[in-house]
């Protein structure tokens, strides 16, 4: 498994370093592939996407549409328009793979909210399939299910996937997100080609904060490996992406982040 | 459903308080049952249960046993030990159900540390048996897979009740711990019977804390009253206790602090 030619850096990763920055530091670490995000390309995808393709670089994914859920009928349209922008910028960045993080529930109604997730997926796939971006419904950490995503299992977001039973509507492993779960090596099984992305970092105990306490791979109790050779073993053969929220990585030059981050993909993942 | 009888404060709620104090406070604000921990009854739990009895409470359920998985047979044969000390003391203060929260992994074999919580519990079945102390599974939330539980879904604790399929080993609904989970009506009904214990508090957004930021009832997003109908759908009538974990409450007056839970109790749960 030990090269970097499957290595994706999530911006984020270094969160408070430009777009041109992140590029320069992969490049002079042989990171191949990067994942960028929305707010991060201010209103030029377009023009990040050369940035990144003139560096030798590639897109693995685009972060994030979703956000489904809305109190009313015109809150919900207008993140309906919001995830076609979205569709347009995946396809201008230059991926073919938009992550969705689906929202929280507009009051107590999670299972309502869920439903609205489906819906909004439904309302955007065909457009999605026009401009050739696979939307990836990425469960994320039931420690977000009231703030960010009421998606908060492998097996649901397999359901989702299954309901659509479209080559443009899979599902994204998170290892921070689906470790805790028992029946993750079965429901990634079941996800098999559906899997769209796989993204690393780990759970560090103590956990120091509930959005950015992720830590690096090797740091932590989460088995990367063994959830890899799972992906693999269920078909999946594309970028593997590092995304970790973290306060104190995004205190340390971009370079050094970016070397670790390669550093430890040989080792750990 | 508007009256009081059902109604078990934890002791954590006001974790700063010794017994004496929150059993007073119960006495004058009409809670009938409270929940005691271990390490507030010190040594004395025959002494703690006088001071319930006569104060005319009922011990709803002792916190708690559990903890079982460790990095060597010793280590686990001593978690083992410290379980069948939980028993007796569940007895010694008036109480038959003795709450398990599983422990942790020793390392990053997750679900080896499954395994040796169902071994741990298959140990001190047939004591706790003897004894008349039934073990309640409580699964907690994912956030705390790593320091806490191994054991993080109801699907899973159902399944662990299953093995045993006896009327000491049963499961420990908390509102807290299990809401964000698709499964989780599926599941209470699942466990029917089984179900041994009904805990409510609520989660508030944003999360203060990953520890102590629970919610008083009423103050967040957990649909209470549906998870409430739902266990006594399922044959569930026994107590129904508050545990709040939260620096914020316990810096209030403990008198306080049981009057508005009554009243949440009343209006939320």
């Amino acid at each position: 498994m030990n090269d970097l030619s499957r290595l994706s850096f999530n911006q984020m990763t270094s969160g408070k370093c430009g777009l041109g920055e992140v590029v320069d530091a992969c490049v002079r670490r042989g990171v191949p592939w990067i994942g960028p995000w929305r707010h991060a390309m201010g209103d030029a995808p377009a023009e990040a996407g050369r940035l990144i393709r003139e560096a030798g670089l590639w897109v693995s994914s685009l972060c994030r549409g979703g956000m489904f859920p809305g109190a009313s009928a015109e809150e919900r349209r207008r993140r309906i328009e919001d995830n076609l922008r979205a569709i347009d910028e995946a396809a201008a960045v230059g991926t073919d793979l938009l992550v969705l993080v689906n929202g929280p529930a507009p009051g107590r109604d999670i299972d309502g909210a869920r439903q609205m997730v489906v819906d909004g997926i439904g309302e955007i796939v065909g457009y999605a399939e026009q401009c050739g971006v696979r939307l990836g419904v990425e469960p994320l950490h039931p420690m977000f299910a009231a703030d960010r995503s009421v998606v908060v299992t492998m097996g649901e977001a397999n359901g989702i996937a299954e309901r659509f039973d479209s080559p443009w509507v899979g599902v994204v492993v998170d290892v921070y997100h689906v470790w805790w779960d028992p029946t993750v090596y079965m429901e990634i099984a079941r996800a098999g080609k559906r899997i769209f992305a796989f993204h690393v970092s780990d759970w560090i105990v103590p956990t120091p904060d509930i959005l950015m306490g992720r830590g690096m791979m090797g740091d932590g109790v989460i088995e990367i490996r063994r959830l890899r050779k799972a992906v693999e073993a269920a078909g999946y053969e594309g970028p593997i992406e590092v995304e970790i929220f973290n306060e104190a990585l995004w205190a340390r030059p971009v370079d050094e982040v970016v070397g670790l981050v390669a550093e430890r993909f040989l080792e750990f993942v």
